[in-house]
């Protein structure tokens, strides 16, 4: 039912300096930062196995992610874990009277199912749970695809670039000959 | 480097009532509880992809975890990632100035490395790293290997008592007949 821990979200107040922890120091890389107006939040992915550390910014005062900021200061905020079945998993959790924060899941970005867990029902962790669906997963190729075809296109230019160097080169070669 | 999370370690102050979510509620497996005198506390582990939950509770009121448990309640304590080469990585983060809480790896069960990282070094997270030696990797084949006996043993006895019980069955029916 559990797959994987699919992220760790740590809260902080400034991506850039943490970074000069998370990727830096500790070496790990960087996919991208995304602005995720749903979270109120700017997050910064750092992919490492099969999980993420996601490093979350708050980007409005009013919400969750700011007020647990300035309560606890910076630090870790949630564990998500991927599962096959977000509304089985919340049904079998009800039913055990554990407390959550969504009675249904929630849609995200790219159609995925989410739904937390209230920290009183797990012992002091806020628990989300995700769903990876099938528009997720087609969103996610298409994204790859996008990349790829950037890539070959970045490449084309610079073979092209390097070719117009070496022609430059060959010619000036000549010239000097 | 890093390889992967290792582990999230939970800080509670009640191993089987937290069991009554992580492991009945949200189904991750329990491979089993130990004592672990090092980190003065009882481990649960709840392994979960190439990850484990840690549920710790401390044994011992004076500890590092008691304090923490004591202060902010129950809750996440540390995330602790696997990487090729302890010594390296804190190297690295020496020269980039991070405070660590331990400048060479302490020697753990079965021979592994690890260092934490300092709260303050890593923007508000309690970092363990953590090297697999090959003493472990050895450690851990013969656990899996003393687990296989076990399992062969009690399947033998198993068949044995089966085999008793249809020849028995079979002897009643030859009787009854």
């Amino acid at each position: 039912m559990i797959k994987r821990i699919a992220h760790i979200a740590i809260v902080v107040d400034d991506i850039d300096a943490a970074l000069c922890f998370w990727r830096d120091g500790l070496g790990l890389d960087l996919t991208h930062v995304e602005d995720v107006p749903d979270q109120q939040a700017a997050v910064a992915f750092l992919p490492t196995g099969e999980s993420e550390v996601e490093l979350v910014k708050p980007t409005n005062e009013l919400s969750g992610i700011a007020r647990f900021l300035m309560k606890r200061g910076p630090g870790m905020h949630h564990i998500c874990f991927e599962v096959d079945d977000v509304e089985a998993c919340l049904d079998r959790l009800r039913a055990k009277g554990i407390r959550l924060i969504n009675e249904t899941p929630t849609i995200g970005t790219g159609g995925k199912k989410i739904a937390f867990i209230h920290p009183e029902g797990t012992h002091g962790v806020l628990v989300e749970l995700y769903e990876l669906t099938p528009e997720e997963q087609l969103l996610r190729h298409e994204r790859q695809l996008g990349l790829a075809d950037r890539v070959l296109h970045e490449g084309q230019v610079m073979t092209a670039a390097v070719m117009g160097f070496l022609q430059a080169l060959v010619g000036n070669g000549d010239r000097a000959n």
